[in-house]
């Protein structure tokens, strides 16, 4: 019986989600914990975009191409808002805004986003072997502090579509935060913890920001594997490439999956990236070099290949 | 030039005004005050159900027969909010949502609810000699005195299908609200005031019961005419009979014209009720009689008989 732990940013976690939730044997329990530093209020609704796209993958009704949003989704509320005047830089389908106000309906009668979040994999009828967490019920924000100024997460990413240069992060709440219930008794209770091929600063920190989860992973007795975000210097989608450069560091797998401190036992690198293996091994890792590209059968490699007992390498 | 002001509530209100604003000659201005009282947060939503049902009859976009929402509609998003087991016994339409979020979005950014209703004419292309104006910008609650508690005027209405008796009506708020810009100065400079055939319960005296307004009404110079909600001891929307009977007061014209204690000089009635004229004549108020059912081409014929100079009766 394995018990996972998945630390999960948005579609990075979510392509990793959903071939672990299938790799599952009978009695293996997985439990995603999943970042909640791009949550944001937009149109009055509260928005988990992480959330979303890691339980939208899970139950298969995910666009796996756009890598947000659901599959078959129509833009009507959005088209209508934009002839209004109103703020339509964020997409937000028809389908999908129901997530939304359910979600906004339950905070305001004062349901924790954890609960809210069970509720929600219930009804899209997840595997009941899989639990999705959020790191907190309490709100952090990740801010990045840029040459225009610090901006909250989707107004730089998504407002302003990334094109201020990076100086800095910040969570804030991050301090006054907790863990959400289950959280810090899965990570102890966990056989093998896994961090997903996620962005380290706007998805693995703001997690790890939260007071007692870096403490809670240090002290874990489950190995801990790591997929890098980066294959060939390339990131899979986002913007972490200029993160990494734009505070000094090269745009390379070691970089990217150090920048968290998240204490690792196990890197998986994409084999274009397999020259990087001594930087790796002189940091006391061992190295796992996979093809990365997590889609569909390649995925399921990938997810099989993690919950191998006896990791090769 | 005529300076008109319509008192309107949801259906009845928009039916009118609409025909209204169509009969306007080039130097005639129409403001329409209307209530609020419906107003609700619902999904974490500003929902103004009267001002959006006045919106789109006055712009075309109005769904006539069913009384509310847009035309060619779709409800994929209140379907799959359903499928998730969230309260979907408000039915908000894909392209109607978009009006919410852009109000919600408005008001979390400080914007008052004129303002909002002001940029949603604009916007939705209404004729410039139009105006429609938030009775307040305050929020006032119609509560509904039930057999069953005090009820949320939308949860009795709509959640709950009028099923239960009703003893009375609060206007929470209403005593601390003031009236929106221009409201007070339209029906002071008005050459006509006009009620539309709305539920006096819910629809005028929750306008009334704004501090200014009804002083403003009894000292305005211009004539005042109000259209009967019944026709023939029936209302042609919602649950008025019901409301009058469990009041104590007879399903008729007269009580349904008088019970909001509007000061008319003018009662159109429909001529199923031309029995009633007397009591009218009692009550120093004379009568036109005027088919009233307001579509088509009849809506127009009404329209253009109220706003006449010379009135016939």
């Amino acid at each position: 019986m394995r018990r996972v732990v998945l630390f999960a940013g948005g579609v990075g976690g979510a392509r990793l989600a959903a071939p672990l939730a299938r790799a599952l044997g009978p009695e293996d329990e997985l439990t995603i914990v999943v970042n909640v530093g791009d949550d944001f209020e937009h149109l009055g609704l509260a928005i988990s975009p992480d959330l979303d796209t890691v339980l939208y993958h899970l139950c298969g009704l995910a666009d796996t191409e756009r890598g947000w949003g659901l599959r078959d989704e129509s833009f009507g509320t959005l088209e209508e808002l934009r002839a209004l005047g109103g703020p339509a830089w964020f997409a937000l389908g028809n389908r999908d805004l129901a997530t939304h106000l359910y979600r906004t309906q339950r905070r305001s009668e004062g349901a924790p986003l954890s609960t809210i979040t069970a509720e929600l994999v219930r009804a899209r009828g997840v595997d009941a072997r899989v639990r999705l967490l959020p790191v907190s019920d309490a709100p952090v924000r990740t801010m990045v502090d840029t040459d225009a100024g610090e901006l909250a997460f989707q107004s730089y990413l998504v407002e302003r579509g990334a094109r201020d240069r990076v100086r800095g992060f910040r969570y804030a709440g991050a301090d006054e935060a907790s863990p959400a219930p289950g959280v810090v008794e899965s990570i102890a209770a966990a056989t093998q913890l896994i961090v997903a091929p996620s962005n380290p600063y706007v998805s693995i920190l703001p997690m790890l920001a939260v007071p007692g989860i870096a403490r809670a992973v240090a002290a874990a007795p489950g190995l801990r594997s790591g997929l890098s975000p980066l294959i060939g210097a390339r990131a899979v989608k986002g913007p972490l490439v200029a993160m990494l450069e734009a505070l000094g560091h090269p745009a390379t797998s070691f970089a990217a999956l150090t920048a968290a401190g998240f204490p690792l036992d196990f890197a998986y690198l994409d084999p274009a990236d397999a020259h990087e293996t001594p930087h790796f091994a002189a940091a006391g890792m061992r190295v796992v070099l996979f093809p990365l590209v997590l889609r569909d059968a390649a995925a399921d490699a990938v997810a099989r290949a993690l919950l191998e007992p006896a990791l090769p390498g």
